[in-house]
């Protein structure tokens, strides 16, 4: 990160969280100085780059001032879903939005891939390309079940640097996160057993759910720290649920990280009820400040948090690499990992390993974390110019998706509109097991240019007509 | 394949068939070079690799002589399972099995990997480095659910060649032929659900039912020409069965392509009891001889057979690249792809779908093939001169394994002991869902060479101890 846009994000930041108030004097020129011990000139630039994404104004001889944004604090309220189990629908919706690629290219807007364009990427190319141009028969071989052991030790030192101890054997390496969930949802369920979810909540875990005849109770879910808790309880003391399955930093679609006390206090309620914890960390990597947040797994004391990850969003989706740390339930685990799709492909494993062993991966991390809170600023700044004042949306700690609640407005049909100009977005329904949050769509964050911003203008007059019908 | 081994392998084929018996002279030399319009050294040449093998004897002045084989036609006799539906066990077998790779190296007679080391396997891996080294971030996204368009055109095209006919549409690609038997089974059964299946049949489909709570009902299998009809009619009489799943063509671990005929009768009675059909074909590609075996799918009028096939076996396990052709039950299907492990990895999909197009799949099938039927003819010899008489061995019609029934041996023992000298074997026991076959072995055909053979030396001391005892 360039110096000046480390001084934007962490007062973007701070206007995020509160801190200052629309129309409050922010900080002067000298003491933003002082205080990161960067040049006039670097806090100049950072300060014209808030400006141009529409977050503060200049005012001559008085200094900077915090916007008037029109929705500043204003956050989509928490969700209200219906406190009894439910069967899963939307799978339609889901197939179209997955499958978009088999279409004309267009805009993917609701795209759900991280930024594959970012030069710190071509390393890892290079070890996959490498290692398949050794032409070595023992590559091309059966793996383990358990995975790479070079990829497991690497895995297990960054969980131990980021305050979650796992050992290697602890993890099983799969095909994705989606099979780690898939994994641990089989892992602890028969049909008709009941999981409580967060809600909205990410549409291939809740699929899974489906797929299996399971019922989803979801939760209301705060989009600035998480699952209500006591929601939980309450369900915990009504319904036999088997499992809580939940992303509890840098949530997608919300892009919440609950605080470390909730994450705690869920650990403890699991504990009372005896019931296994599915903790989703496949966004974990990709908080945008401060340390790495901790898992809910660095709690577990009894193995019962079956923690899923992968680097599908953190380096290439079609490398189809996760991994889950199973606790306790390892054995069940690896039995379903046999049978979902026996041993993981080799090449990448070991590519994945050595990128991390080389100190490619935290590079690249860096790397996007930077783009995604930047694109973030500007495409915050571009929606609250295009759009009216009474949208809500949400304010991620990580991650490259953004929430936005378009408030009467039935974004399926928004979507319909929008695919006649090439644009594609993905709709709120897909994020609920009931086909609630109809009027909200998800926003990827990995582009924010000219095309984008053209995108948004185009969404925004649809809007328009949509609301005045 | 070189003339003197077309030839020498024409005849084994003959013998294997029973068209000669022990001690029948064979056919002169002048008439086989009349026959495969060869040289005289040709034949020559061929009588010579057969003599070695032990198959022939030649008498100076009267010609070629079929080898007193001590064993030939001695085919291990149809099993005889429980006719009633079973819970399946032999998971911590199967777990041995599958992880050997993890522990020192050895020689793996058990494993169920193909020949890697073929130079005609060079231009895949070349194809796999060079799609990585285009730095195409198109590449790196999530592919479409069914998987590329380019390797779906090739797989319809190859199946519509040996007289399957599919379209493109009707193609989900998944990470391997596990992955293929898992959603075929997770998409028709619910937990306590009835599968009639092969017997022995593949560890990993039949792990997959129990890993689902699904019981196996185990048919009668002939080594010759697969389950008996007759006692899957009175099963499917008597028990609420949800599918049949089998290995019909170039069996594992049997060896046996079911005649087409016998095909047919199968689709017939699934038809006339309404239950659909698993057919396991990802060794259908590696026949020894004449055309390319008909799938029971070719028969498939409604849709009711979902044909399960891959790579692993043809090409390299590792790419974890495998297909299903799921019938009537696509859309199901598809949502279990979706829900198992999301989109397929997209690089070696694009590898293999280039490969095949460029004449590389059928070239590397050529050569193994030849090879395997080469081992199959080595290995057979040893056996025959290493064994006791009364053991029995399978007649594989393709594939690379041969089945082994040591009467009065208990094949655990002897792979515990084989495995201090650092060997391998494949125990009977996991193919089976209750423990059957104990007196059984697999062992692969890829190699055969001095370490192959001094390991069936050492085998033989085993068997024979473990004998008297
Ligand atoms: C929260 C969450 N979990 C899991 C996944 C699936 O990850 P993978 O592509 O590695 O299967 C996704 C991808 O969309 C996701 O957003
Ligand atoms: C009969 C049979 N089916 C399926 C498989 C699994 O294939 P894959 O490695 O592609 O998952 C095997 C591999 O051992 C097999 O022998």
């Amino acid at each position: 990160m360039k110096r000046y846009e480390r001084v934007a994000a962490a007062l973007q930041q701070r206007m995020d969280h509160g801190l200052y108030r629309t129309g409050d004097r922010l900080p002067s020129i000298r003491e933003l100085c002082a205080e990161f011990a960067v040049s006039v000139s670097t806090v100049q630039t950072a300060y014209a780059e808030l400006e141009s994404a529409g977050l503060v104004e200049a005012r001559p001889k008085s200094g900077y001032f915090m916007q008037a944004r029109r929705r500043h604090g204003l956050l989509p309220a928490p969700s209200r879903p219906a406190q009894r189990p439910l069967d899963v629908s939307q799978w339609d919706e889901v197939l179209a939005l997955v499958n978009q690629a088999e279409h004309e290219a267009g805009l993917r807007l609701g795209s759900g891939s991280p930024d594959l364009t970012a030069v710190t990427l071509k390393p890892l190319r290079r070890e996959l390309s490498a290692l398949y141009r050794r032409n070595e028969p023992a590559l091309d071989n059966y793996d383990t079940l358990a995975g790479s052991l070079a990829l497991r030790r690497q895995l297990a030192r960054l969980a131990g640097a980021a305050g979650t101890s796992l050992h290697e054997d602890d993890i099983v390496i799969t095909s994705g996160c989606q099979e780690s969930l898939s994994i641990a949802i089989r892992t602890l369920t028969t049909p008709g057993d009941v999981v409580a979810v967060d809600s909205p909540s990410f549409y291939g875990s809740m699929q899974t759910l489906k797929a299996h005849g399971l019922k989803a109770l979801e939760l209301p879910t705060d989009p600035r720290s998480g699952i209500s808790l006591q929601a939980l309880e309450l369900a915990l003391e009504q319904w036999p649920i088997k499992a809580i399955q939940l992303t509890a930093t840098n949530n997608n679609p919300l892009g919440f990280t609950m605080p470390d006390e909730r994450k705690q206090a869920l650990v403890r309620l699991a504990q009372r009820f005896d019931v296994a914890i599915i903790e989703d960390d496949v966004y974990g990597d990709l908080a945008y400040t401060g340390p790495r947040p901790r898992t809910i797994k660095s709690w577990d004391e009894d193995g019962r948090v079956l923690l899923c990850s992968g680097f599908s969003k953190t380096l290439m989706p079609s490398l189809r690499l996760g991994w889950i740390a199973p606790g306790r339930y390892r054995e069940q685990a690896l039995h379903m990992k046999f049978v979902s799709t026996g041993a993981t492909a080799t090449v990448p494993q070991l590519a994945v390993a050595r990128f991390i062993e080389r100190g490619g991966y935290e590079r690249h991390l860096r790397q996007a974390v930077r783009l995604y809170q930047r694109n973030l600023a500007v495409i915050l700044g571009w929606i609250q110019s295009l759009f009216p004042a009474d949208i809500a949306v949400s304010c991620p700690q990580g991650g490259f998706v953004l929430w936005v609640e378009l408030q009467g407005v039935d974004c399926v049909k928004l979507n319909a509109r929008l695919q006649r100009n090439g644009i594609q977005i993905a709709p709120g329904v897909v994020f609920s097991a009931s086909g609630k949050y109809r009027d909200c769509l998800r926003i990827n964050l990995v582009r924010a240019d000219a095309e984008v911003k053209a995108a948004l203008q185009r969404m925004a007059q649809e809007v328009d007509q949509l609301r005045s019908r």
